[in-house]
């Protein structure tokens, strides 16, 4: 049941059409993590400066995350990420980036963060992602995000990374992109040839889609009356999806466990996009992951009934 | 089982990345006929002109399409439509239009046409979507269609059109520039408070969703291989959708049904896009629709299993 997880810590100042925030706990990692934390034992590991502070780990606390693995960088500064989204929330525009120690980060796990039964390795640098893979040989399951940057500046070594993996987690954009394929069934089925026995699509207020080599399986994003704040949904999403799988050692991971998975990684990406940063997931309840679960599985259910098709 | 489509007959030019045609047969009332005819007995009404022949009736006879009401306007030319997609086929942009006969017509129905048990409203001026309506007083069940043009230019008589029928299919833009509400739950909800049961929302590559006053049910696109042309998808999923409803005459028309419309209407949309135009759905067989249908149901399905959440 533990989980470890490698990726940005940082603040971020977000602004959207029904609010913003100036300085709040973000990062891949941090989203991740709180998300997993309904599921498994979840260590994080990543770098933060001297901005980062006690009342950021006690959030991190608060949901159980062990964050003996944040490597604490003296006289540096967390990395700082600046956005404003658009009337539609699915256009956003980075007005401000400051890697600080993120820029020179090298992860350091601990033999506990080395000893994890499953690993996601957040979006940071291909070659960074395998090395931590390496470190994590009895993993059973091992997840990766990316994006475009790497994509476009090192596709070779992210190629590499991914055959090393089990599932890939990419926006259709993306999978787009590196493949080269305008159908998604097609661009995930060559990403699978590289190695891994999954890709799962995630496709924003569409939801996500989910392909292994016999199947496709699609699920819609959670129906809301009000976004707040996009910031985190795919990282809370992947959080929910690998935190379930965290859940079940010992049972087999097919396609129908990934399925369920899905279903946790949509109710938490919901729940995230709900309010800004971490605001919604820090006082989020059990029960209403579940209740959000039960919810989609009635919101995807039909049943065929025979009907004389003419022709 | 008879179901009556008006809407426009027209010729198309299409170009997309995978390939052109100069002159084919289109026009929504023609595809959602097509459609349509796998499920019940259909009537088309619309105008062509003199360039509208033997060739284009054979399309419609060959899938039983009735086109009694199809009006012929001597010295007048069928509405021509050319358009070219760009390399994600989401993106279509128009590069000409000549309206011909369609700029003056005034549909005529004939009494059979009238008698229909449903009745689709393809996308036309709302006023006389309206009149079409008042005609077809014992129609069971009624959809129109519509787009960017109406709701920009005749807002308030769409609106009225809307409260009279009972199910309204539109895209997602669409659905939110109609209410203005950024959240298509929200913007559902609006147009079912203005008389309607149901709300389709056509989401392209997506899939579409469904929203009545209690639920919401969404459906992930077919996953295809190769797209050719998208022209004629969303009327081809109207067809379906439509059809199977009309082929369930005497059944509850409740989300139960409208939820297997859905399937139906997806595994027409499909179908459609595969090939240019009408190509596809011309050869198309029952069984095929059925086996994708079939596929849909396994795409969508997932059982959720008890987990310990914490927090």
């Amino acid at each position: 049941m533990s989980l470890t997880v490698v990726g940005s810590i940082a603040f971020d100042a977000v602004k959207t059409p029904f609010g913003a925030r100036e300085k709040m706990l973000g990062g891949s990692a941090v989203h991740f993590a709180l998300a997993a934390s309904f599921f498994a034992d979840v260590r994080i590991v990543g770098p933060v400066g001297d901005d980062f502070g006690d009342p950021e780990y006690e959030v991190l606390h608060a949901r159980g995350v062990n964050t003996d693995d944040v490597e604490h960088v003296a006289g540096g500064k967390t990395f700082f990420w600046a956005g404003e989204y658009g009337e539609n929330l699915n256009d956003r525009e980075t007005l401000d980036t400051q890697l600080g120690v993120f820029g020179e980060f090298q992860p350091k796990l601990s033999d506990a963060s080395r000893a994890c039964d499953v690993l996601f390795l957040a979006n940071i640098q291909p070659d960074l992602q395998r090395e931590v893979r390496a470190q994590c040989e009895g993993a059973r399951f091992v997840a990766l995000d990316s994006m475009n940057l790497w994509i476009e500046t090192a596709p070779d070594s992210l190629k590499e990374t991914i055959s090393g993996v089990d599932a890939v987690m990419l926006n259709d954009a993306e999978l787009r992109q590196l493949t080269g394929e305008a159908s998604l069934l097609r661009a995930a089925r060559e990403v699978i040839s590289w190695g891994p026995a999954a890709v799962v699509c995630k496709q924003g207020e569409y939801g996500a889609a989910l392909f292994d080599a016999e199947e496709f399986f699609a699920l819609p994003a959670y129906p809301l009356e009000r976004v707040l704040d996009p910031t985190g949904a795919g990282d809370s999403f992947a959080g929910g999806l690998v935190g379930y799988v965290a859940a079940h050692p010992g049972e087999e991971l097919d396609g129908d466990m990934l399925r369920r998975a899905m279903a946790y990684g949509t109710a938490l990406g919901s729940f995230n996009v709900e309010e800004f940063g971490t605001e919604r997931i820090q006082r989020l309840g059990g029960e209403e992951v579940a209740a959000r679960v039960a919810d989609l599985e009635r919101m995807t259910r039909f049943a065929d009934a025979p009907v004389a098709l003419r022709g």
